[in-house]
């Protein structure tokens, strides 16, 4: 098992990965330091998982929300639904919350948690590998608004994040593939080295190598904690982790948060920050194609969805948090294993980016 | 006027007491950084003190969100359409809220303000004596669940609290009482020699004397900031704010938050807890005679509302956020000054005092 420590004052936890570590007697439970547990999960991996997590707390007799599979459900409502649970249940302002899933059921937890009796204990326990690698670490939580994804949240960080890549084995190849697309990212953002390292194993990481994947998934977190450690509120360099999430939250807005993952939404939006890059000189072609191959090679898409045109997508991203006092802020390329944050980039290069990679133009 | 600060490291701000401070020209403007502005109030404030404010911010053009005046609109629905209008008008992570209003206003603003975005600046101008002295100060915010009462909700401080006096005198008088229970609060748990100045001065307070409330506002507000700078999260002696709390939450949740106002609720609570102390002999019956006399003088509540039981309270009480593991922790008196939290107390007690102040038992 490896072990990394997110290092935030008295606010630090761990991250645990390795393979069958939910099945490590009093693991889980040493995290826990109250009787009243509640697993939050969904109706895809309740009956896959749920049982092989009560079981790892032995006594400790856990309530369980199972709220419905997908981005869609991310909303005010599924959270107010957890919070009458906690308070049926009588759950007082030391409980614990146990997130048992991919990216929406940690963000809708976490959130829930932040908020419960304004602030109570969490866990989370990431069953995909997008949540693995980026959601469940770092604190970020949040339900979407029908105006924006992830518009009301908090930062609020977990007591422990517990990643078994065993879980990874059910997952389907979409859902693999997109969560390599934030491995990737952290390549592209600081790693240079781990850029290379993909490059070379992105196919062994495809088939699902455990040795692989137990190593992607550390590097991927020891990254994140770094960059968290060193700017929990993304007030710099944390934002660096948003590559490619400006144009990625525009398409999953503009697709109503549905037919595309998270995962999916962000790879497009790499290119599209790369390609972006390129019209400004600040990368070289050799890298937008070492880049394009590679998301290529991880079946990730390459051209906008139909029905988002430029002027949708242009409108969509000017609501982006990132913007500030009005001004769109990009994460933008000056090399592979370089990021960073600028308004100054030209809105017409823009607007060819958006177009190269509209559904349109690949039809000429 | 009169500055204090509430000290809290890179959190810390100030609370500003004055008559007509608001029309100080660039006291308002200078807690602004941003033209994003967003001034949140309800319908009955808005056409009292909305102009000034607006006046107040000079060339820094706001928006604004005006709600329906009660308790019972403090809901998520409601935080949720205050994010709809930031969103509508593209407001970023860097935006500013004021909350002109009483308590609601502020606890909704506050966590309007905590959530969109995971969290962006606001500014407290409470309009209600109990909000001046009580809930604009500390960055407690939240909204209710049908369930309790501020059960949703975030630990999140505000950039300045500006408190105007002159805005008291549009309050009706079952406010101002209301107000002064609050006030009284900080005597009973912490400030004895603050107790007895109320003693002689009840009757200037409710007679809305400038000079009073200047100086009942900031010696409250002083007492306020001394515990929320030893204890933000409400981890020890911030708890002992919530005496007459637990009892008084429960009366406005078995009444749906309506009928009552907050700071009546609490004065009965504040009764019934003195009671309780003095049933296990921690309070003399000539100090419940002190306390009782200043709540009868401010025309304050002597009986629960005809409604609730007994047993109904009791049951309410439980799920009181400051229940540990299930346990029902009370803040109670060990003298008037001298507060303290505590789980030791006798449970047939509790049902005497319950059964003492039931409307009921008065008519017998």
């Amino acid at each position: 098992m490896r072990k990394l420590t997110v290092d935030l004052g008295r606010y630090s936890y761990p991250v645990l990965i390795g393979e069958n570590i939910l099945d490590q007697t009093d693991l889980l439970k040493k995290y826990i330091n109250t009787g009243q547990v509640m697993i939050v999960t969904n109706v895809t991996i309740a009956p896959l998982y749920l049982d092989r997590v009560l079981r790892a707390l032995g006594d400790i007799r856990a309530g369980e929300v199972i709220i419905p599979d997908g981005e869609e459900y991310k909303t005010l409502e599924t959270m107010d639904q957890i919070v009458t649970r906690l308070l049926q249940n009588k759950f007082s302002r030391t409980c614990c919350l146990i997130a048992l899933g991919g990216g929406v059921v940690g963000d809708i937890t976490g959130f829930a948690a932040a908020c419960y009796q304004r602030g109570v204990n969490y866990i989370q326990i990431p069953t995909t590998l997008l949540a693995q690698v980026d959601s469940s670490v770092g604190g970020k939580t949040a339900v979407n608004h029908q105006l924006g994804k992830n518009m009301i949240g908090a930062f609020y960080q977990p007591r422990a994040v517990i990643s078994d890549v065993s879980v990874l084995k059910t997952l389907n190849d979409r859902e693999i593939q997109a969560g390599l697309a934030e491995v990737i990212k952290y390549g592209l953002i600081r790693d240079p080295g781990f850029f290379a390292w993909l490059e070379k194993n992105i196919v062994r990481l495809l088939a699902r190598d455990t040795g692989a994947l137990v190593y992607a998934i550390e590097i991927s977190c020891k990254n994140k904690a770094e960059v968290v450690t060193a700017d929990e509120r993304e007030a710099g360099e944390r934002a660096l982790l948003n590559l490619g999430h400006t144009f990625g939250h525009a398409i999953e807005t503009g697709l109503g948060y549905k037919d595309w993952l998270h995962g999916e939404a962000v790879a497009l939006g790499m290119l599209m920050a790369a390609d972006l890059s390129c019209r400004h000189g600040w990368i070289s072609g050799n890298d937008v194609t070492r880049i394009t191959n590679m998301f290529s090679t991880a079946a990730l898409p390459q051209k906008l969805p139909a029905i988002l045109a430029a002027e949708t997508m242009l409108d969509l991203m000017s609501v982006d948090k990132k913007a500030r006092n009005g001004q769109m802020h990009l994460v933008l390329l000056k090399g592979i294993g370089k990021a960073f944050v600028t308004n100054d980039f030209d809105r017409i290069k823009l607007a060819e980016t958006l177009k190269q990679f509209s559904s349109a133009a690949g039809q000429h």
